[in-house]
C-alpha cells in the first residue's frame, strides 16, 4: 500500500475523521479528560492572539465548571509561557494552545497544537509539475499547526516514487516540526536531500526555512493551496538592513543589549558575552533586560545600536518597528552581520567561551567552545562586507 | 522656631545640602553602600520611564563594578514588580528607583524614591492669597518625588499661623504621601481640614485626590512653581465616560473581566466576585489575565464590555485608549458608575462576600463585608444615574 512505511503516516493521522475540514483542531476531548484526570480547578488557558477569538468563543463555554482564566499574553512561541500569571492567579493547571511544549514549566501544562485540518489534495497536480526537474530525495517539514498535512502529502509522494525524508529539530517535539528559531528538521537533511518542501502560512517561517538553508524551497500555503518557489533573494531586506545596522555598530559609542527573559528567548549567557567583547572594543554597553519587547520603548532608551538577545528573528523580521539600528546577539558573537545563520546552523562562535554567566539556559544554547570559527557566510560575502570583523577600538570616552 | 514642630521637618529634610537644586536625588551612596554591604553580584535595577534615560546616564555608569541589568518594565507604580526578570536573569539584588516599597519582594530590594529637590519658596506669595480666604487648617500631602517640599512649605505655613495637618495613607509608606491609587493621606482628613494642598506634577495624582476628596484642593507644580485650583468639574469626562460604559454594560451579553497580575494591581478576588455578579444578571463572563495591559490588544478581544480589574486608575484616565466601553471593577462591586471613589475612601461593598479565591492579596483591598453600602455619590447624583443600579437579567442566548 503506498505511503505505508511513511514515518509520518501513523503520527499525523486525524483520529476523529468526522472533524470539519479548514478547522483548527482544539483537541476539547482530550483537554476535558485531562482536567478531569488531573482534578483541575482553577485553569489558565495560553494562546497566541491569531487564535485568541477561536478560543473564546469555542474552549472556554465548554470549560464553565472550571474557575478559567484566559492569558492575554500574546505567545509568539512555545518560548514564551504564563508561568508567573499562573503563579500570581492561583492557578492549579494550564492549557497551551497553539504550539508543542519546548521549556520546563512551573505548572502542571497540556499543550495543544490546535492542528488545521485541510486536505492539501487538489495541490497535488502543481506540485508534481514543480518536483518534475530536481532530484528524487524530498524532505518535508511543516510548522505546527500543519504538521497533519504532511502524512497525505508524503503519501502521494511516495506514490510518485519520491523518497520522502524525514529530520528532527533540535527546540522542537515532533518529527519534521520547524519553528521561527529551529529548522534543523531541514537543514540536517542539506547534504542528503534533493528538494525541500514545506506547509506552512504566511512569510514567518517560510524566510527563515529559506534563511537557514540559504537554498531554494517550496512552500504550500494551507489557505490558498497554492505552492510558492522561495529562494533567499527573498531575504534582501534582512541582508541589506543588518549590514546597515552593523555598520552603525562600528562607529556606535553607545550600546545596549537587549535580553529577553521568557525562558525560550533568554539567550543570557550570549548577551553577557556579546556586552563583554564590545566593551572590550572600548564601548559603552548596557544590558537591558525585557520580558515584553516593545520596540518603541526599547528604541528610546539612550544607545546608538541595540544588540538583541531575545527572540532571534527580531533584528531581521521586525527591525523596522526600531527606530534605532538593530544587531543580532549572534552578529556580534560571530563577528559579521547575519551571525543567525551560524546559530541555526549550529555552528562554532568566533568569540571564545570566557566564562559562564551560571545561568543553566532552559532552551538550546550555541556551541559553548574554544575555538575560532571558519565559516564564511555567501549572503554577505555577495554583498561585500568584509570578513571576518573586527570592531574598531574606540577611544575611551 | 518657627516649623520645628512640623511632623515633616526631620523626615524630609534633605541631608546632603550640597545637592543641586532642580534636580533628583539618586542617592548613589546610599545605593552603593547597600550593594557592598549586602554582598551584591548580579543587580537588577527598575525604573519608571521617566527616569530610566536619566537612570541609564548617571546611575549605570557607577555600577560598574557589578553585573547590572536594566529592566525595561515601565513600573508604573509601586505596584508592579520585576520579580519575573529577577529570577530569570539569576540576579541576587535589586534597585527600585522613583517609588517607596508596596508589595513583598521576592528578591532583596532596595528603593530609591528619587526625591526632587526644588526650593518652592518663589511660590509661597500665591500661595498665601490663595489660602487667604479659607480656614486655618491645612491638610498637606504629595506624591513620592515631591514629598521633601513639604517640609518649607509646612514651615511657611507655621510661620504664617495656619496649622499643618498630615496623616498616612494605606499603601503607603510615608507620611502625606499620596499614589494613584491612595489618597487616604488627604481623605483621612476630610472632616478636618478646612484647605487642601499637595505637591505633584502632572495630572495624575492630582485628579486622583480631587477625585477621591470630592471638593477643591490646591495643588503646586514643582517644575512651574504655580498653584493651580482643582475642582470636581475637572472629572466631568470620567463621569461621562463611565456612565456611558455603564449604559453599554447594562445591555452587553458578553463581558471580559480583565485581572492584572502584577502583585500591586491584582484584583483577583474582586475580578471573581464581579464576574459572579455578571453572571448572575445572565451575562457571559470571561476572566482575562494581564501581566502587561495593553488596551488595544485587549479590546480586540469579542467582548462588549471590559470590567477593568488591575489598576484602578485605568478605566478612567485611560478610557480612550480602549476602543471597547470600560468599567472600573469597583463600579460592578459597588453597584454604580465611580465606584472607584467608594473604594478610594474604603467604604463597604454592595455586593455579597459569599467565597474568597483563597489567595491573598498583597496590597489592601476593599473590606470584604456582608452588609449592603447605603453609600450616594454626589457626582453621578448630580449627573442623573439611576441609584443603586441593578443589572438588567438577559435571557439566556
Amino acid at each position: 500500500m503506498p505511503g505505508r512505511s511513511c514515518p509520518l503516516a501513523r503520527r499525523y493521522s486525524r483520529k476523529r475523521q468526522k472533524r470539519s475540514l479548514n478547522d483548527y483542531d482544539f483537541e476539547l476531548d482530550r483537554v476535558l479528560s485531562w482536567l478531569r484526570d488531573e482534578g483541575a480547578k482553577r485553569v489558565l488557558i495560553e494562546a497566541p492572539e491569531g487564535l485568541k477569538q477561536k478560543i473564546v468563543a469555542e474552549v472556554l463555554p465548554a470549560l464553565s465548571s472550571y474557575t478559567v482564566f484566559m492569558s492575554s499574553k500574546p505567545f509568539h512561541g512555545a518560548c514564551e509561557v504564563g508561568d508567573e500569571e499562573a503563579g500570581s492567579l492561583g492557578v492549579d493547571h494550564v492549557i497551551h494552545f497553539g504550539h508543542l511544549q519546548m521549556v520546563a514549566r512551573r505548572f502542571p501544562a497540556l499543550y495543544v497544537p490546535a492542528y488545521y485540518d485541510f486536505d492539501p489534495s487538489p495541490s497535488f497536480a502543481e506540485l508534481d509539475i514543480l518536483l518534475a526537474k530536481g532530484g528524487r530525495n524530498i524532505a518535508v517539514a511543516a510548522s505546527v499547526q500543519y504538521l497533519r498535512a504532511l502524512k497525505p502529502i508524503s503519501e502521494h509522494l511516495s506514490e510518485k516514487g519520491f523518497n520522502v525524508m524525514v529530520e528532527n529539530g533540535k527546540r522542537t517535539k515532533a518529527p519534521a516540526q520547524i519553528l521561527g528559531c529551529d529548522y534543523f528538521a531541514l537543514t540536517s537533511l542539506a547534504g542528503k536531500a534533493d528538494q525541500f518542501l514545506i506547509v506552512t502560512a504566511g512569510d514567518f517561517h517560510a524566510l527563515g526555512a529559506v534563511f537557514a538553508l540559504n537554498r531554494e524551497l517550496l512552500q504550500l500555503d494551507p489557505y490558498s493551496l497554492s505552492w510558492k518557489k522561495l529562494d533567499p533573494t527573498a531575504l534582501r531586506s534582512w541582508v541589506i538592513g543588518e549590514s546597515y545596522a552593523w555598520t552603525k555598530l562600528e562607529d556606535a559609542a553607545k550600546v545596549g543589549v537587549i535580553v529577553g527573559t521568557e525562558p525560550g528567548q533568554r539567550f543570557l549567557w550570549e548577551a553577557e558575552q556579546a556586552a563583554a567583547e564590545l566593551r572590550r572594543s572600548g564601548k559603552h554597553v548596557d544590558i537591558i533586560s525585557a520580558s515584553n519587547l516593545d520596540p518603541a520603548q526599547l528604541s528610546a532608551l539612550p544607545y546608538d545600536v541595540l544588540i538583541l538577545a531575545a527572540c532571534p528573528r527580531l533584528p531581521y523580521d521586525d527591525a523596522d518597528s526600531f527606530s534605532k539600528p538593530v544587531v543580532s546577539v549572534f552578529s556580534v558573537l560571530f563577528g559579521r552581520p547575519l551571525g543567525l545563520r551560524g546559530w541555526l546552523n549550529g555552528n562554532d562562535l568566533t568569540v571564545k567561551s570566557k566564562q559562564s554567566s551560571g545561568i543553566v539556559e532552559q532552551g538550546f544554547s550555541v556551541k559553548r567552545v574554544e575555538k575560532y570559527s571558519t565559516v564564511r557566510d555567501p549572503v554577505v560575502q555577495a554583498h561585500g562586507s568584509p570578513l571576518p570583523y573586527r570592531f574598531k577600538r574606540l577611544s575611551k570616552c
